[in-house]
């Protein structure tokens, strides 16, 4: 259990209500929060870094996490204010409880248990845009090459994929996010004066929508090029649990995949959000949708994105416009050989002596292995204490109070395996 | 051109934001200030009530209006705010200039000009709830019958069909609301960890929707039952300027109908608002949509209502709920030879002696027409200066000024018309 000091000042921490997408002096009230925190903490253009520096002859890794979270959408889904630390069952409720700050917090405590004597050195970049796509990160590794130089990321960010194994993600699925939207008449109209006469933009978005999946698959043509079949390994997994945890009666998706196939190695896209009229007698001269697709290994961004801009047209009567958000990834893939996953399977078995760690692979993404892998030529280690059913990007967001103490355990040894493997 | 007297009380009643949907102090305030500008005015349960006595023969009539408005939707896409009456190019600016605090206001001018001595008796009944459907209506008219007697119901509420001629409806479409609304898994789950492998309640809400409609027609078994077609008569229309004036760019309906056919003539199922999600990584817990449907003579609402229930079926992984909202109306119908049509032709001859007056049939929906049927046994003649292009329901709604003195005109005549034709 994590000390009243800890749990005071993971509460400090949960209460800056650091929203990246509102943005605003609480995204610096964070940054700050996070480097008093850090060895020979500062903030530069609102990133946290720190350094804890080890033997002269050990490696260095680079500690990786965001202490900006989403937007908490409706507060009356929520038990407790969200940015309000609040323990019930032995967990901390709030937003970016689990996503990221609570994981963060692991990383910074496992550096303040090995003082000044870490067995290899130690650097942080804790940033603050991770929710809304990291567009600074590329432009700040490359001005800060020198300093951030490393011979590894470790990412406090990611996610166990259940609480009841220990886990180490080998893999994580890109993004691509873009906005469809329908335009109409010049103005909102009275739909009984002119309704059947003209092409409502919610029916034509409708049909757009409709088109995009057919039987559990993606519909649009091009879509899967270039996927392949992922072997996801021995790993047991109770689809009824799942199910049921989640809220759903029955899985839904693409035939021929079983559901932790469909989770790990497919890709997707999301209809995340629908907006047009309202719950009057209108026929709006807009609506639109935001969708996200999540790729696997082998889909290029540029190429989905082209694919659904092509698929998308506009029916009778409407004009329809596609729009990619900057900052589309690609997928991020760790071979399981590295050493890094051969250490983090060694640390977890340290930590969690009764079960044997599981390489998964994640749906969400991790923009910033990839960012790391290009900018710096760095692999990344996901060595999150999250769990994915933690409420992530939803009201009642939660962290497991037993993660902070398994975490720092398993962070050290991490520590000191790599510091060994590393070396030699 | 109206006086500044005129412009001044016009302006104060629309400065009373009586938005029936939010309800409120300004309802009781918009009903005191109508009753305060009423011959013999008073307000009982917050209906707006008046009496002008004529000649002890004379015929009697009840002049209906509302003076609630509609939501106003997102103020930014107004010019001017909502609720300050702005003159701009011979037409006065805000919500429910044209529905219906104008059209009321030359009903109550009309009266102010008659002095003491009109034609024949004028009882008003100015309601604040037509814009939510007139849920209280029904009940004030059987609990004050004997007052509310007449021999006529005349409604400011409606419109002209368009500004170059002058119009009687001679038929208005009945109107049904419902919400269609998708529930998914337990709450919002983040679209990466769980996308592909649930149901996304977006998804199922547009296929749902998409298949409410096919071709131009509405595709619900059942819809059309009891819908006959109808002449609509040798009614000038150019489609172009049609189209030209709510800014699209071609027309879309069922086929084998004018657009002209379609506006007066065919039932219509349009979806009004959709709403799931937002523009981040969300599976969202629930989708929904509003949707109306305007219904012609020959349809019933509960059988239009229970053949929707029934084509709506819930893909996989979800539950769908159809709700019908209270208040469901037919349409209605007056007869072309009726001797408030005739009179009402009459009127319009006499305020506007160049143009023909044309009988035409409108999209919207007039439940208190149907109400003063069933409830007081009464026909309706709609005679309302509001022209349906002066964007209702939508932003910088207007009302031409020069419909005030033309409407107070027609107004007058159409009493000393009635006072003659329903005597004899």
């Amino acid at each position: 259990v994590p000390s009243s000091e800890q749990l005071a000042a993971l509460g400090e921490f949960l209460a800056i209500p650091s929203v990246s997408l509102e943005g605003g002096a609480p995204m610096r009230a964070a940054a700050e929060w996070v480097a008093a925190r850090l060895p020979n903490g500062r903030v530069v253009d609102d990133v946290a870094l720190g350094e804890l520096p080890g033997p002269p002859d050990a490696p260095t890794i680079l500690v990786y996490g965001h202490y900006d979270v989403q937007p908490v959408g409706d507060t009356s889904e929520w038990t407790t204010p969200p940015f309000r630390a609040s323990v019930r069952d032995d967990r901390v409720y709030a937003r970016g409880a689990t996503d990221d700050k609570g994981p963060v917090f692991v990383a910074l405590e496992t550096a303040r248990a090995f003082g000044d004597a870490p067995p290899l050195t130690v650097k942080f970049l804790i940033e603050g845009e991770e929710e809304i796509g990291s567009p600074s990160l590329p432009g700040f590794l490359r001005a800060h090459a020198d300093e951030l130089g490393a011979d590894l990321v470790v990412s406090a960010d990611g996610a166990m994929w259940r609480p009841s194994e220990p886990s180490v993600p080998v893999a994580a699925k890109g993004l691509l996010a873009l906005d469809i939207e329908v335009g109409g008449p010049a103005s909102d109209l009275h739909s009984g004066r002119h309704g059947g006469a003209i092409q409502n933009p919610n029916h034509a978005l409708a049909e757009i929508l409709a088109s995009l999946h057919s039987g559990g698959r993606v519909a649009v043509p091009g879509f899967y090029d270039g996927v392949r079949d992922v072997d996801v390994g021995d790993v047991p997994f109770d689809e009824a649990e799942y199910l049921a945890s989640v809220g759903v009666p029955e899985p839904f998706g693409e035939p021929g995949y079983s559901t932790l196939e469909r989770l790990w190695t497919r890709p997707t896209l999301e209809v995340n959000g629908l907006h047009g009229g309202g719950d009057f007698t209108v026929i709006p001269r807009r609506a639109s949708a935001h969708v996200t697709c999540r790729l696997v290994p082998g889909q290029d961004p540029d190429a989905v994105f082209a694919a659904i801009e092509r698929h998308v047209t506009a029916p009778p009567g409407v004009t329809v416009r596609v729009t990619a958000q900057p900052g589309a990834v690609p997928a991020y893939e760790l071979p399981t050989d590295h050493v890094a996953v051969r250490a983090a399977v060694a640390a977890l078995r340290h930590a969690y002596p009764d079960a044997e760690p599981l390489l998964v692979r994640i749906g969400g993404t991790l923009p910033a292995a990839v960012v790391f892998e290009r900018e710096l030529g760095l692999k990344t280690l996901l060595f999150s204490f999250s769990t994915a059913d933690e409420n992530l990007h939803a009201p009642d967001e939660f962290f497991r109070l037993e993660r902070i103490d398994a975490g720092i355990a398993a962070w050290s040894e991490l520590w000191r395996r790599l510091s060994d493997m590393m070396r030699g």
